[in-house]
């Protein structure tokens, strides 16, 4: 018999149904057996008659259903009296599956223990909830793009010499030969752009060999990245992005607003635009005088720093969403395209969400020889970016882009304390289990 | 000057436009340069008057614009006479990048130096088609998977213990031990399961370390993974995916039918469901009758033997697509089902498409006791699977799933000889760069 998902129910009173789910409570009052099953779309309450004529055969198969068994059930579903209730009386029981009693976490037990049983704790519905929201804020993500014509890419994780800085690389033998895993899609995004791409994006892993335990970090999460041909600056960028961010933020909570509201407390914002924007060196003034928070000269902005200009920006505008712009060279990639005017001043920003960083963006240089001087100024030796200048050798429009980290917006939107409570299965120095 | 994209001229005649692109053909006929130039969305010609009063401010700087170059151009646009064409005259020409000329390869250069300057080959309207065609093609699932509820999941790809066989695995130094690179979702799209995720889509990379060289393999690739709970037997998973890629096949032909059919000569041809089906016994029977082609005793169908299977369906049926089904349990990994009342016998499919395997799939077991077992009778080593074999302690839902390979069925679609010709960046025993 075809399965019928618990939450179609309702439509088929008086009928024989057959219903699968999690066994969830198991009570037994009197003479009546009641059991609690969820299948993911909702939960049915069976309702067993042990000294019934039918009841009597599955009264010993009920008993034995220990919380987190899996369950086939075929029954009639009948609505209950003077109650909008129904419930199923069972014509068959079959255990598919059977859970070990006890279960092995409980709702308090710690983070790391819950992280050891990802397979039951993924059950919660907060948790469940968490990647449903996931699955919709990213769908919209891509809804956005490919509207407006982006085009999607899968950059390799796989590379011949490092991405970035050659700090936090993890290495490995290839063939005899060394590679290095993807720190970011950055210098392949940047390609597509020299190919004529347009604009493109890639939501995908990026792989960090980074040693600390920080609540925001890991050594291999979900980067969103974009990039955009044909921009005029960075602001362009960040004018998609707070559009991106803005219609993404809409169908969340249009999806689910309600359930967040139940199970967080939480009301979903959707932000308005323009997000307020912020120059870092008015940035450092302002936590000076308002914060008396003093930045070191010379020194990029601070994880309190960056807090204070949330609170900053939240009593002045309202806005959970600040960027903060024209960052000293000295703090960005060889890659930031500088003001030709203020060759110390980058054309980049970050955008900060509830004083956390979720984004860092800029307009590259895409001129060669610029491009090479920049990088041989921040001492980077030029042998393993060959290939990378090679991009720009045969004609690079001018374009610009920025990479989101999904974990950071989806812990801040529900008001975690850590990114490993958004993560399917976190990676951290010490954890590459389960 | 807000830049206006080139498809959007028409409904600027008369107008001062900012144009951006790539340049193509730089001609010089009489007193006059025509200029050809891209963005993506369409080119245009840039007319500009040698000895004209403007034009000749701008003769020098035109005349060095190499092929690949990319140009900012502002300029009138103009209606030719007895023409439905129109061109720009600029009013003001600055080149934003320069190519160097030549460029280094050629429409008839070998794939592999194609491949070494990807960024120029890739610039190809047939190339960057088949990116636009990947694009909708995958989102089209995704659009398929969330209507149904689908959760999306990014599975790590650092494992402590091999995915799979252990054969083919890339190893790194992770902080002192050892980890793997997955080769496959699969455990943890399973862990999902007894998660109470329901189902669940991933679109990501997987890594073999396969030293071959064949046109259909390469050694990190992107992998369409679905995986549901609750399913009866593989033929709903089956059901599933034809409906899957029958809604994305539409889509593409809806999207690029006509582009596709201008630049490959194909018609993309949408499937009916449901695709044929043939159980592996049957097929071995049909090659040995219809093609005289013999399977030995004890062996898996061959590359010639899936194209023959092709070649029977394609002809008695009009499917490119036929799923053989109830493969022999040598021949599948051991979380495979087995039929109650055949257990050399596994509840699996694989999906060929124009005679290649482009999925293979199965209801899995999800009972411990006869998943080691199983295992066990594979000679696996049951230490590396303890934390896979934790994830059926606790309940786990009966489920099913497949995975497709991406760029196997792009190939198909557009009838081309090598999977390097569909990968933004292809990776081999011997290609890491660019």
């Amino acid at each position: 018999m075809k399965r019928t998902p618990i939450n179609d129910l309702f439509q088929h009173v008086g009928q024989t149904v057959c219903i699968e789910g999690f066994v969830g409570a198991n009570r037994n009052l009197g003479r009546m057996q009641f059991l609690a099953i969820n299948d993911g779309t909702g939960t049915a309450q069976i309702a067993n008659d042990k000294k019934g004529e039918t009841g009597q055969l599955f009264a010993e198969s009920i008993k034995a259903l220990t919380k987190g068994s899996t369950v086939r059930i075929e029954g009639t579903v009948t609505k209950l009296e003077k109650s909008p209730f129904i419930e199923v009386i069972p014509s068959s029981v079959t255990a598919t599956s059977h859970a070990e009693a006890p279960l092995p976490i409980q709702a308090d037990s710690s983070l790391d223990l819950q992280m050891d049983h990802r397979h039951v704790s993924l059950r919660d519905p907060k948790n469940h909830l968490i990647f449903c929201i996931q699955t919709t804020f990213e769908h919209a993500l891509r809804e956005f793009w490919v509207k407006r014509g982006f085009v999607e890419i899968h950059s390799p994780k796989l590379m011949g010499t490092p991405s970035e800085s050659g700090a936090e690389l993890f290495e490995l033998d290839y063939f005899g030969r060394k590679a290095y895993l993807a720190q970011s899609p950055q210098f392949y995004k940047q390609m597509a752009m020299a190919a004529g791409m347009g604009s493109v994006f890639e939501i995908g892993p990026v792989f960090r060999a980074n040693p600390s335990f920080t609540s925001r970090h890991d050594t291999e999460f979900t980067s969103v990245d974009m990039e955009m041909s044909w921009v005029n600056s960075h602001e362009d960028v960040m004018a998609m992005e707070e559009a991106l961010l803005t219609h993404a933020f809409k169908q969340v909570k249009k999806k689910h607003g309600k359930e967040i509201q139940e199970l967080f407390g939480i009301n979903i914002k959707v932000p308005s635009t323009p997000f307020p924007r912020i120059a870092f060196a008015d940035a450092i003034q302002l936590l000076e005088k308002q914060f008396n928070h003093k930045i070191p000269a010379g020194s990029d902005l601070d994880p309190q720093g960056e807090r204070y200009l949330h609170d900053h920006f939240r009593k002045t505008t309202g806005h959970d969403f600040v960027f903060v712009t024209d960052y000293p060279a000295k703090f960005r990639a060889f890659y930031h395209m500088r003001y030709p005017d203020r060759p110390d001043t980058t054309k980049s920003f970050d955008l900060l969400y509830r004083g956390l960083e979720i984004t860092t963006g800029a307009q590259r240089e895409h001129r060669l020889d610029v491009l090479a001087q920049q990088a041989a100024e921040k001492g980077l030796s030029q042998g393993p970016l060959q290939h990378y200048f090679n991009f720009f050798r045969h004609g690079c429009p001018p374009h610009g882009g920025c990479g989101i980290g999904l974990t950071r917006i989806l812990m801040k939107m529900l008001d975690l304390e850590n990114v490993r409570q958004v993560t399917f299965l976190y990676r951290g120095p010490n954890r590459l289990e389960p």
